[in-house]
Parts: C-alpha cells; sequence; structure tokens
C-alpha cells in the first residue's frame, strides 16, 4: 500500500518497563497501551483482544494444559502467506501444549529460539545470573523443571544459562537478518526479551556495568540487542526497507523493590489499569519514512497486526479483529484512527467488562483493584490488598494536564461543567457498543494444568521435575 | 584559570520544576541538589547556605523589614569587581527594605528589571494571565499591594501585566547581551524567571499552545526565553565565550494539582527535603568547552559563585562559603570536588540540624516532615499534615537503584552489612563536622514586616494597598 513499502520488518518487545532502550532507536515515538496488565502477547500476535482467544485469567505455567489456539490467526501467519521468512526469538508465553503443539513453530514462525514462558517460571536460586558467579536473586517458581531453552520444539539447553542466553539470542537475529538479506526474502523477526524481567541477569559485556545496579545492567544488555539488531539491518543493507517496532508489554512490578523499575509519574503499575501498568512508550523506525517525532496519538499493541498487515498488502484474517491499522499516525496526517482504548484486568470477565475506557485525552475508570505486583509503591490504591472498587460515576481523570491520574474531574469544589458531561455521556456509549461485540473465548487457563506437560531434556528420569538436566 | 576562559556568562533560572525546558540547551546535564526547599536564591547568588545570611525560615513577603544582608558578596559583586556588566532579570524575593535598599541594583546588578518578590505575593483575581482575557487561576495573596514591575528602584507597571511580562524580559535580555557584545563587555546575566510557578500565565504566543494547559503554556514560553536567548549570543557571536547554566529551585508545588508540576518517580516536592522538593536537573552549556554528555557528579546551586569566580580569576569573598569550584566536573576529570550535601527544611533551626544528608550515592534522612506545598499526592508522607518525625538510625537510601527513596537499606530482613554500616559511620561524621562549622546568622525573616514598606507606585494614595495603581 504504501509506495516502496518495507519487504521487512523486526519487531521488539521487552517485558516491564525497558522503556530507556528506545534512546538508541529514537525516531518517531507513541504512546502504547497494553491490553491487561498481563497476558498482552496474544494481542500483540493476533490483533485482537485476549478474551478472545480465551489467554486469560493470568498467564501460562509450564504445565499448562491450555495455549494460544492454532486456529487463531497470528501476524506471523498473515506475513508468511506473503512470502515472508518469519522468526521469533526470546520469551513465548503463549503454551506448551502436548508435545510442543503450542509453540510458534506451529503458530506461523519458521524459527524459534527462546524460553516458552516467563524465565521466572523455574527453579532459580542455584543458577547463575551474573558472571562470573552471582546467583540469581530471590525466589522464582518452585516444584516446577528448570528453565529450557527450545530450538523451535527441542531443548538445547536445561536450566537455561543466563549470562550466555542474550548473546545467543543476537547471533540467531543477526544470522536470521543476514540470510534473509542474502536470500532476498521480506522478513519478520519477533524479538521478545526476558529483559528487565526479574530475575534479572546479564552476560559478561554488561554484568557490573551500571550504575543502577542489577536491574540496570540488564536494560544494558537488552539496550545492547536493539543495537545489535539495527546494526544487523544496516550490514545487510536493509536499514531503509525495514520497520522497527519497539514497546514494552506493562508497567514495573515493583513489589520487586529496586529490582521492579518504575513508572515515573504515573500511577500504579503492573497488574493495574492505571496508567503506570498500562501505558507504554513506543518506538517506530523507517528511515526515509517514518518522519523523527513525538507523537501523542493513540496507539495499541493491538494494532501492530493490522497494521504490518497493511504494509504487506496481506488480507486481514476474517475475524473480529480489535486492532487499527496505524499507518495514518506513522505516515500520514499524523492522526490515530483509534479513538478509544478499553482497559482490562488480568482477570477479565464478562460481567465487569473493561475497567477503564480511554477517550481522547480522558480515561473514566468502572472499577480500580490494587495488585501485588504493584506493592510496595507509597501509593496504597496500588496495593495488592486493595479491593476491586466500583465507580458510578466513574473516575474521571484528564491525561493530558493529568497525566498521574490524581485528579478526578467529577469530584472537588463546582459543578460538572457540559463538556465533560458530553464526554461522560460519549464514553458511556463506546463502553456499550464495544461490549456488545466482545465474546470471551473458552478459558485456555481454567484448562488446568498437568505436571507430565513440563518440558523435560530427560524424558523419562526420576525423580522430577528436579531431574530434568542437561549437561 | 581555564585556558581560553569564558568573557561571559547568563545564569537561568526557572521556578518550581522547568525542566523541560532543558531540551532546548543539553550539552551538559548535572544533578543539582537545592538548599532548602525555599530560599535557595540567596545560597545561589553568595554561594553560602542561606542560613548564614539570615534568610529563613520562610521566605520573604512585600512588606518584609528584612532582605538579603549587603554585607553578603554575591557573584554579581565577585565579577564586577572583574569589570562585568551584571544585570538581573526577573524574580529577586531577596527583599525590598527602605527607598528599595535590599533590591539587586545594591547587591552588584547594574541593571534590574524584574519583580521584587514571587508573583503569587499579590491579589492576582482580576488580572489577565492568558490573552485575550483569561483571568488567573485561583488565590494569589490578599491585603497587600497589586505585583509591581520594577526597573532598577522605579515602578514601571503596577499590577504587572503577565501577558506582557516575559516579552519584556526577554527584549531586556537581548539588548543588554547585544550592548555588552559591542562594547566588549564581559557579562553576567542573572534569568530568574517566574515560570512555571504558580499563578501560570503566558503571552499572546503561547496561551493556549499546550497540550499540558495553563502549566505547559507557561513551560513553552520559559523555553521560548531560553531560545531567544541563546539566539541572542548567536547573534552577538558570543556563544563559544559564554557559559549557560540553567536549573530550577526547588520541585513541584502539587498542592496546586495539574497546575503544580511533577517530580517524576521522585518522592515528595515542594517543601520537604526528600529528593522530589531537592533534585533539580541543570544543564551547562559552553560549545567547544563543556563536552555534551549526562553526569551523575553531585553538584549544589551553592556551587555556582566559587565555579564562576574561578572561571574569572576573582577572588573569593573572605567569608565561610559552601561551594565548591565545579570546574572538574565542567571541564576536568569529570569528578566533583563536592562529596556530600546536607539538605535543611523551610524552617531550620541549629538545634535538629540538616535533616538529611548525602554522601555519595548514599542518603540519610534524620528528620522528616511533610509540607503543604506537597500535598494532593497520594503519598501520605508528603502531605502538610504528616509531622516532624526523628530517625535513629535514620532511614538510609541508595539513590542509584532507589532514586524514589521507596526502600530503608536499615529495613526489612537481612542483617546490615559492613559496607552500609561504614557508610553511616562516614555520613554521621561529616554531619558532626559540618555542624561545627554552620553558623546561623540573624533571621531576617524574624524581623517582622511593615505595611508601609510594601512598593506603591502612588505613595501617598488612599486605600491602602488597593490604591496602588499605575495606568
Amino acid at each position: 500500500r504504501v509506495p516502496g513499502g518495507p519487504k521487512v520488518r523486526v519487531l521488539g518487545e521487552g517485558t516491564s518497563r525497558a522503556s530507556h532502550t528506545m534512546a538508541r532507536a529514537a525516531s518517531g515515538v507513541t504512546h502504547v497501551s497494553s491490553l491487561s496488565a498481563l497476558s498482552c502477547r496474544a494481542a500483540l500476535l493476533t490483533g485482537r483482544f485476549q478474551m478472545r482467544s480465551g489467554v486469560y485469567p493470568g498467564v501460562f505455567s509450564p504445565d499448562s494444559r491450555g495455549g494460544l489456539p492454532l486456529s487463531e490467526v497470528t501476524i506471523a501467519e498473515v506475513l508468511k502467506a506473503e512470502g515472508y521468512a518469519t522468526a521469533m526469538v526470546g520469551k513465548w508465553h503463549l503454551g506448551l501444549g502436548i508435545n510442543g503443539s503450542f509453540l510458534p513453530i506451529h503458530q506461523g514462525f519458521d524459527h524459534f529460539l527462546g524460553v516458552p514462558y516467563s524465565h521466572d517460571q523455574g527453579p532459580c536460586q542455584n543458577l547463575t545470573c551474573f558472571p562470573p558467579d552471582i546467583k540469581c536473586f530471590g525466589t522464582c517458581d518452585q516444584g516446577v523443571v528448570p528453565v529450557p531453552l527450545l530450538w523451535n520444539q527441542s531443548i538445547v539447553q536445561q536450566p537455561v544459562s543466563f549470562p550466555d542466553l542474550v548473546p545467543l539470542y543476537n547471533k540467531f537475529s543477526r544470522d536470521f537478518i543476514a540470510d534473509c538479506a542474502r536470500r532476498g526474502l521480506p522478513f519478520l523477526l519477533y524479538y521478545a526479551s526476558h529483559h528487565t524481567h526479574y530475575p534479572q541477569f546479564a552476560s559478561q559485556e554488561y554484568a557490573g556495568q551500571s550504575r543502577r545496579g542489577p536491574f540496570g545492567d540488564a536494560l544494558l544488555e537488552f539496550d545492547g540487542s536493539v543495537g545489535q539488531l539495527l546494526e544487523a539491518l544496516q550490514e545487510s543493507g536493509l536499514a531503509n526497507t525495514t520497520l522497527v517496532f519497539f514497546t514494552s508489554d506493562n508497567g514495573p512490578s515493583t513489589m520487586r523493590m529496586a529490582r521492579g523499575g518504575s513508572s515515573g509519574l504515573l500511577k500504579c503499575g503492573k497488574g493495574t489499569t492505571y496508567e503506570g501498568g498500562m501505558r507504554e512508550p513506543a518506538v517506530a523506525y523507517w528511515p526515509g519514512h517514518i518522519a523523527p517525532g513525538v507523537t501523542h496519538e493513540l496507539a495499541s499493541t493491538l494494532d501492530i497486526l493490522p497494521t504490518l498487515a497493511a504494509l504487506a498488502g496481506a488480507a486481514l484474517p476474517r475475524v473480529a479483529l480489535d486492532g487499527y491499522d496505524l499507518s495514518p499516525v506513522l505516515f500520514g496526517s499524523g492522526k490515530s484512527p483509534r479513538l478509544t482504548m478499553f482497559f482490562y484486568p488480568p482477570s477479565p470477565d464478562p460481567l465487569h467488562g473493561p475497567f477503564a475506557v480511554r477517550l481522547g485525552k480522558y480515561k473514566a475508570h468502572y472499577f480500580t483493584q490494587g495488585s501485588f505486583h504493584s506493592d510496595t509503591t507509597p501509593d496504597q490504591a496500588c496495593h495488592g490488598l486493595t479491593p476491586l472498587t466500583p465507580h458510578l460515576p466513574p473516575l474521571l481523570f484528564d491525561l493530558d494536564s493529568d497525566p498521574a491520574e490524581n485528579y478526578d474531574l467529577l469530584q472537588g469544589s463546582g459543578s460538572v461543567g457540559p463538556e465533560v458531561l458530553q464526554v461522560l455521556k460519549e464514553i458511556k456509549l463506546q463502553k456499550v457498543l464495544f461490549e456488545q461485540h466482545m465474546r470471551f473465548g473458552e478459558s485456555q487457563l481454567r484448562k488446568g494444568r498437568d505436571p507430565a506437560l513440563q518440558p523435560c531434556c530427560v524424558p523419562n528420569c526420576t525423580p522430577k521435575p528436579s531431574c530434568c538436566r542437561c549437561s
């Protein structure tokens, strides 16, 4: 659609506030909303709210029976059909299934090097997180197998060696890019970094290099990855034909204290539908095609699939989509086709519906709830013990003048002006219309767990799960 | 001292979190600590803690008897003695006195155009803050004369016309720079902006131009001023021989809600000795002399006088100074001679001493107290009703990994390590040594008030103070 459209795309995604990495790629910047404080990967890959695909409540475990249904059409499948080479690196976290049936290679990715779930979902106490021999900090999950590294469907390492992981990812990515360049193939690379999620880790090059401690070291290593990807594009002569999109999935897990990151002036963090849980920085970078600058237009990770599909001239999946083609923001008028955003909690249900609604600069909260992920901040509204609280009328904030969601427009002295009443009316209408068309798919998480589904490099060893180790 | 040292300097200072303006001038950036949450102007001009000069507790009123004592040696006096032309623009706030005896022209400034105190210290309800006729927002001080604009010692406007003020300041500043350039005179320009202090205002060019509302408009206008100063230097061919230093005086006054600004991830704001009240961004800009970059070294507005004196080859005043020559940070090794910083509350006293002590990356709080200036945040520790609280042992924070002062190193599980114990010991020693040499001068604020001292452009009019108006 776009003259001289891209042959190639690179998507990068970090976890838990890796925004500083933007510095290296900054060109066009937008604010991207996540979908729910957890499970935004499903939405990113499908252009659909995760409730539709059943990826709720919460996230998958190593022994989950469910996964992102194979019937869902991912952006990898959309582009593969157009002749793109596709690869995924890093954190999958959309299910394993029997014989790895939910892994990336069954969702449109030609290649996969990564961890099938979050890297804290395995015992990590005796592992090295930073060379030479600094052990991983704090408590990871117990009673499950050590975290495996997968190449396509095969376990190539278990437990994963954290200090070696990112150099492997980078080499894999650079090789993939170079190979596609050599073969003249357009490509999609989905690089889902583990950084800066807890437990932090880093390789020799970055360990101890940051003033910020382990969190900063992890961020530095992540920043280094972005640099390596951009360098690979340069070296392959693809810099001007590649769209690079960078964002994060959710706000900081402040329960990890100094290892948890910060949402700056935004309220609360991960697990909440406040801005600190949902609003993420993003960079879209494509030299010669995206004018350098900053935008305040609305965008969501839901919009990535429709945007890339439009750029590739691919047909959209014939399903209900929640995303918009962001081409006007990136290449055109600068205005976003997205006028609203709906915010769901980690455990969404059709009875409560979206907890909050964004319309232009306004955000209305119908329900608020704390999250243990957002503990240890000075703001009690963020904490795990703060219960689900309905708001009728909703809390209403002007995010342009009050991005910190401190000053409810419907509270305080004075009467409510006609503009605000009109906004409330419009939000109510948009919410009703949206909920009319939101179908909750069967929960993949409620399919439960089966210890036998955990990946193990020594299939018949005992005692499980601890025996699943390869040298 | 420095080869090819500057003939000229421009100092800029904004009030209440004007940090965004940096974008326009960014070259070398450092973190600068304010002296107390209020009265840092005295310290900036003298290189001495304001307790020494008696500028405590709080700040001067239009009818204050006291002022910065004329016996104090300001940076203007230091440089004037070396042949510098000197001018001050904007907010003075260091006293008026009988017949204006405390005004800038008695403290080493050849020229002064500005307001002798804070622009909210007069009735502003019927004034226009934004063109065409948007009235000033909220409650300014009552029972005092309208805010005057002074040229040297003469009132040239009363009340001041807010939408015309900054264009006047800018023209005055540009003319001064151009004049000095023509006459080949080195100069000091101290530009103390009213922005973004409450009540916000802006001229035609900036009114309504910001997404952030009135606060943003004020910030835009301030940013514009910085641009004009830099432009004037360029046009006069002085860009490479002028050191530009930009910083702010204290954190946000969040009691003003959406008109109050934000300290981002830093704790609390104005009126407190937490980082949100005290830590300010700063830019030092001197093309060809200061290498572009960011520094995390310690610096304070106390250090400006010794630094400029060293650059000008001027002798230091023969009094107890609290500042350090920052030349190594700016032009040399990059290391700051300042290893500690002491934080005093708005009402300091020798009995309590400094509320907090910074040593390297560590900060110890011996006393904490909320402030009404820091009300309306979600953090109760910030609020005005939170009383003075002693801490023994002190609260201890690692500001590198925890700039938000959330995680006390002496709390929580586990024993205190030897490194932390050593730090505590060193902090205690530095505090004792510092307090040994800190002499509190006679309080200029406790000299009280005299309504007859208020500036009035119609000296014998009635009824005062409201009759003090000029057309």
